[in-house]
Order: C-alpha cells, then structure tokens, then sequence
C-alpha cells in the first residue's frame, strides 16, 4: 500500500503532518509519499528517525491556503501539494490520499483530477459516529460536501455508505436509516418524503426513518443525510459532549471532593473522550471519487493524521471503490 | 393568571396531568381549569388534597389520541379536550393553555381556533436548549412546526425569539444566529444563504451563522433554524447526552472504583441531567399563534406538568402576545 499525504495540508503543517506520517510508515509498515515544498518538508523529516522507512518526497512549489477559494485555487494552482498528490492517485502511483488541508479544496481537486464514479452523482464525505451499535458506531453520510441534497444523492449515498460499512467496518448487511424529524414513516421534509421511497426499493437493508436520538442510540448501521444536516449533526454531537464533560468536571470539583473525585473520575473521561475524538479514526472518506481519498480535520495532530493515514490504507486495500463501481449497477434499480 | 389544561392529552393522562396541575395551582398560586372526561377527570382530582387551590373543571366528551391525523382528528372532534381548552382562551376565559398530548393537534387545532398573529406566515415552536451563554442557555426555534421552511418564515422566527428571550427569559438584546454548517458568511444550503441577508437587515441583534458545536458553545441567545434541523438537533443532545452519561456511568463502575466514584459523581450526573432535562422547563411555547399556547411532552411526568403550566404563566404574564403583534411592526423593515 502506497499513500500519497498532502504534506503542506493542515494547520500545522507541515510539521504534525510529517510526523503522524512517520508513525504510519514505522506502526502499519506503510510506503508513503509526501507532497509539498522540499525544503520545508524536508527539515520536517531531519527531525525525526526514519531508517528503514519507506518515506519518500515529492516536491510541489505551492500551497493551497485554508482560506482560499476552493474551486478557484485549485484550477490556478497545479502545482500545489493537493493537486499534485491526487494526481499519484490518477496516475496509479499511489493508491489513496491523504490530506488535512483546505476540505473544500480536496474535494474539488479530488473532482476536478481523478472524478466521480461512473453513475455517481454527487461524492459524500462521511465519518464514523459514536453510537449504542453492537460495534459501538455508525457511518454517518453526507457531513459536508453537499449542502442542498436531491433524493438521488441520498439513495447513492445510502447504497455507498451499505459498501464502505461492510467492506472496510465488517458489518454484516448493515442497517441503514435516513435522519427524519419523526421515526414514523411520512414524517420528514420534502427531501426525506420524497427519498424515502426510493431507499424502500433499494437493495439494501433499510431500516427506516432516525430521529436525531436515535442516531447515537444504535437504531442503524449506516445513518444518511443531506451535508448540510450531517454538518450539524456532527458538530453539535461534539459540541453537546464538550458541555456535558465541561459540566460535570465544574460539577465533580465544585463539589470539595476534586481531588479524589476527578482522580476516581479520570479513566472514564478519557474514556468517553476517546471515543467521541475524531483523531481515533483519522479522517473522513470522501466516497463516490474514483480514487481513494481521506480527508482530515484541519486541527489535526500527529495521531489523528496517523491514524487517518491507516484509514486511507484500510480503504484502499478493502477495494472499496471497485466495490462502488460494482454496487452502483447491482444495487440500483 | 387562568391556565386552562388539556387534561387528556399525555402518555399517562389524565393521571400525570392532574397532580402537575394540582401542584402548579398549590405552588404558584395559579387558577386552573382542567379541561376533559368529568368523570376520569373528577376521579384523579379526589386523590389529592385540592383544598383552597383555585381548580375547576370542564367537561369535554372526546379525546385526540396520539395517533390520530391531527388536522383531520381536531375538524372532527370538536368536543375534544384539546378544543375545548383552546376556545377557553379564544374566549377569553383563560390567559394561557397547556397541553402535553398529540402536538401536531395542538398545533393544529391552535392555527384554527387563535388562528395566526397577523403577519406571521407560520408559527414556531420553540425551547430552551443548554448552552454555555451567561444564562446558561439559548432559545431555539423552530423545532418542529414547519419541516420546510421559507426565509421569510426564519426572519419571523428570528423576531419573536428576540422578543420572548427579552421578555421571558430577561435576555438584553439578546444575540440571533442562524443554524449553518459553517460560520463563514456565505456557508450554508440554500435556504439559509438566502435568509442571511434578511436577519442582516432585522431591528435585532443579528450576530452571525452558527456551527452545530456553537449551539452549546454559547454563541448566540436566540438560535433559528428551519423545524427539521432543529428538531433533528433537540434530539440528537438528547441522544448524544444520554450516550455520553451512560457510557460514563459504565466506565466509573465498571473500574473498580465503583462504589466510591458512583457515590462521589452522582450529584455532579443528576445536575448534568437536571439541566438537559426538558422537564425543567416543561413545555415548549408555540409562537405566532394569537394566544399563549405550550406543548410538553407526551411523556411528561408530574413535575414537568407542573413546569409547563408555570412557563404558561409567565408567558401570559409577560405579555409576549401582544409584544410579537407590537414587534411585528416594529422589527420588519
């Protein structure tokens, strides 16, 4: 397995970029390429011990900057680090990417160089979401690559989503519900209404409506949603844990037994933290791409970005886009 | 101040409902009528002690049930609690009304009794939602009413929130956001890129796009959204809060620690749980409807009864009817 990394993409980068790749390289063994300035990355590099690792460098002259236009900079910029990472993928140099840069910049070099799926009309980027599952989350599309949604896009997304569930997550026909202000069937907006339906005519296992309780009490496997709920859907998940732990920290020390009470407390904060921490799994798949592409959180460490690194290997050695190529004509009516 | 109080409406009505309002009558001096069956009404009253307390009774021959159509069931019932209670205020018999039974009725037979405030295209329904602001939470709308939603509907939406965060819950200017799944301007789906310019030329304190972690951060007072989003977003804290405490809960007892640690945290978990739980407000104020409607929830206990019967109260008192027929003129442009 061979993963081309965005070295220059991320908050800071290149240096926790650098770094997570190295870890990625010595724990999973991995061949990695990284793309971005030489001489910035290569200082990185001198930093850390890599004998024995297959690291190798690929130098682009530019950068794409966070707050750029996406679209814009990325047709004006060819040589910067995404674009020229994307095209080791194209050119079957690499077999996945890997970036913690500008979202909105790798999605649209990812569609500008290596495209959709053949039949695929709009790519979703998806993540995994803690949840009362037997395996302790579920897979959670569309969470931001599109705002406004037809009942098309969801219907591929829920029969992406059924693909990447089994083949890289290992969940057995994997039940799939459709994020609804109501779990009764006919409850929904017009989006849901009218995409219901078609989820009910697929070929998949669909489980019907989920309100927003639902999503982290395990009703599904495979939860979709237009991008711009899946957004908020994420977000508030992370923003409601903050308060709920930020709560009952005040309330645990408030309360004159801090010191034993937040030592007895500890394991099971860091616990909880775990696994509601986007830098367990590292990134977001964005599905639909003809190549194997991982997005990043911008705040990424060395450990998310190690971690996201794995998932661009596990996605690509899982065969996930021959499998969506092959799931679009099995799976649509 | 007169509540009147669908007495039939609730999981466990009339029981439930009963010794809420018995106990709001008690605890708050209010005048109450209780509006249903006489006899199972009569029958729950006997078992409290109601001496003293100004409660009556109304008879209505129907109940809406919870599974009925609502707009349909309240055309046809029109002898049903929910009817009967909401003419009381029609009439001017009672200040305020309360209902914890089929929403969806009460949202319909609301529009068609009090009928709309003029100018309000629709009506919002709207809560108290935990957040790290100094009161330590923001009002959020709409959570149910109008699963699609037109700017229009969002800028009004964003007028009365001001005006019952002013006027109920004692918020200076209080601070409006708009749910988006980004804070830049210009992030969001269509309907919120197209409502942004008009919350940007609203008489309030128009501060921006709020990110689903912001709703909890504290960003903003007031929080408006379309009522798929915000119930999507009410349920999901509810799922992720419930996720998060259970999985903490596990964690402490399961370490060996349990006695002392479930011991030591218990205060701190029942004030986390005090404060995301709905039955401290107790219902949910239907704004734009031409009298004082609030929805608990079909689950309500006691406690939340009573709550909801006391925010009916102070809805009435602070005269936030009268203030949105004054507001309307004075906050369009």
């Amino acid at each position: 397995m061979k993963i081309a990394i965005d070295a220059m993409g991320g908050d800071r980068a290149p240096a926790v970029v650098v770094e997570g790749a190295v870890q990625a390289a010595r724990d999973f063994g991995l061949e990695i390429i990284l793309v971005g300035q030489r001489g910035a990355v290569q200082a990185e590099l001198e930093k850390h011990d890599t004998a024995g690792l297959a690291l190798t460098l690929k130098h682009a002259s530019q950068v794409l900057e966070m707050h750029e236009h996406p679209a814009a900079a990325v047709k004006a910029k060819k040589d910067c680090s995404m674009v020229v990472a994307i095209d080791l993928v194209k050119h079957r140099d690499a077999d996945a990417f890997f970036t913690a840069g500008n979202s909105g910049g790798a999605l649209a070099a990812s569609l500008f160089r290596l495209g959709r799926i053949r039949g695929i009309k709009r790519p979703a980027l998806s993540t995994v979401f803690p949840s009362q599952t037997p395996q302790g989350y579920c897979f959670l599309l569309d969470i931001g690559a599109n705002a406004d949604c037809r009942p098309e896009y969801l219907l591929q997304f829920a029969i992406m989503g059924s693909i990447y569930a089994e083949r890289v997550l290992g969940i057995l026909n994997p039940r799939v519900a459709i994020v609804s202000n109501g779990e009764e069937e006919g409850k929904g907006n017009q989006l849901v209404r009218e995409t219901v339906p078609l989820l009910q005519a697929g070929s998949f296992n669909f489980v019907g409506n989920a309100e927003g309780r639902d999503i982290s009490w395990g009703i599904a496997d495979v939860i979709v949603t237009d991008g711009f709920t899946g957004n908020v859907v994420l977000k508030l998940a992370e923003g409601v844990a903050k308060y709920l732990l930020d709560l009952l920290k005040k309330e645990i020390t408030g309360r004159q037994v801090s010191k034993v009470g937040a030592m007895l407390a500890k394991p099971a904060f860091d616990e909880a933290k775990r696994r509601l921490d986007y830098r367990e799994y590292g990134g977001a798949p964005l599905l639909g791409i003809d190549g194997v592409v991982i997005i990043g959180h911008g705040r990424s460490d060395a450990l998310a970005i190690r971690n996201g690194v794995r998932l661009a290997a596990q996605t690509a050695e899982n065969g996930v886009v021959n499998a969506i190529k092959q799931g679009m004509a099995r799976y649509e009516r």
